[in-house]
């Protein structure tokens, strides 16, 4: 886990104790973690992390939030760029899946511990995951439009979009054969082939 | 969940702790869960509970051991049947499909709880895994030689079709859109495509 992840968290202490956390979130879960546990993970006391987050919750939430809003302006981004929608899904998977294997530990909180969120903060990421899957479906039209890709269903066709490149979080290790980059290449043709685009090798 | 998942477990009782196991696991996560929730859920006390299994931890082998038994079954009974390799694959996708919407809470646990297990128990899990995964690689090797598939990597082929399956038991609730089967139908449409079969519609 690089902690360059969430470099507009200010000050450093408050970015240690979301990295702490999501060593622990990662390991034991959500709910076996105590406050403490974080707390002395990070070198600091159960007080001092009060000054930075109100609760374990809040952790959760600033982790979650943080993560889906990274992917969101990604996919954004590489979704209504320049090229052909071919292009941009290329860029997009490659994108998406190797973020989901370079920071799979993260990316296992912030997938797999949804649930663990109270109502009002579950639906601000549930919002987040919703923009998602609906840039990656515009784009999805985009190319049905130009006649590059040809899908029985958009919606499910963008959900297994996303399944593909979320779930390399979860067998990924930094033991894995290929690297985040590569994976993310060869994915992507597999993307390409899946959306009816039978001129990719 | 239903309780047909353990057909062979006796007597009912140990049947009904795996199930009140599977549930706790699958809201807080293993580490969260004690063995006293467990026997509580199951209507025994925890004495009772010690009758049928030693630990919380020989709770979690049996439910992914048998878990993965059965989904090794399944993939080799619809590998190496009757029929060409688009058939086959077709069937497995399906089925893989259908039964990680239907149920996905077992498979939650199956699929994100494997971390928790010992060193040993780990072991005969993840050479079950290898098993399942090896069957995958297999059919799509034999429809790489009958010219049905064409794919960059076929060890990176079987993990794709492997986790479009398994990612499914993430988000799929009893509130989607469509059914198990109806799923499974459209995602083996997006896995022979995926393997480069580009005679499917």
């Amino acid at each position: 886990m690089t902690m360059s992840l969430w470099p507009d968290v200010k000050p450093e202490a408050a970015r240690r104790l979301m990295h702490a956390a999501v060593q622990s979130f990662a390991a034991v879960g959500f709910h076996a973690t105590t406050t403490r546990d974080i707390a002395t993970a990070a070198g600091m006391s159960p007080a001092a992390l009060y000054v930075h987050f109100p609760s374990k919750t809040a952790l959760l939430f600033e982790i979650s939030r943080s993560g889906h809003e990274q992917t969101l302006a990604l996919v954004q981004d590489l979704a209504t760029g320049d090229g052909t929608p071919t292009d941009k899904m290329r860029a997009l998977v490659e994108s998406f899946v190797a973020w989901h294997a370079r920071e799979h530990t993260v990316a296992r909180v912030v997938q797999y511990e949804l649930d663990a969120l109270p109502e009002s903060e579950y639906l601000v990421v549930t919002g987040l995951r919703r923009r998602i899957e609906q840039a990656v479906r515009t784009l999805i039209a985009e190319g049905v439009r130009t006649g590059e890709f040809q899908v029985p269903d958009e919606k499910t066709a963008a959900r297994a979009v996303l399944s593909l490149g979320i779930d390399v979080a979860r067998w990924y290790t930094e033991r894995a054969r290929k690297t985040p980059r590569a994976l993310g290449r060869e994915y992507a043709t597999l993307v390409l082939r899946m959306l009816g685009n039978s001129t990719i090798d």
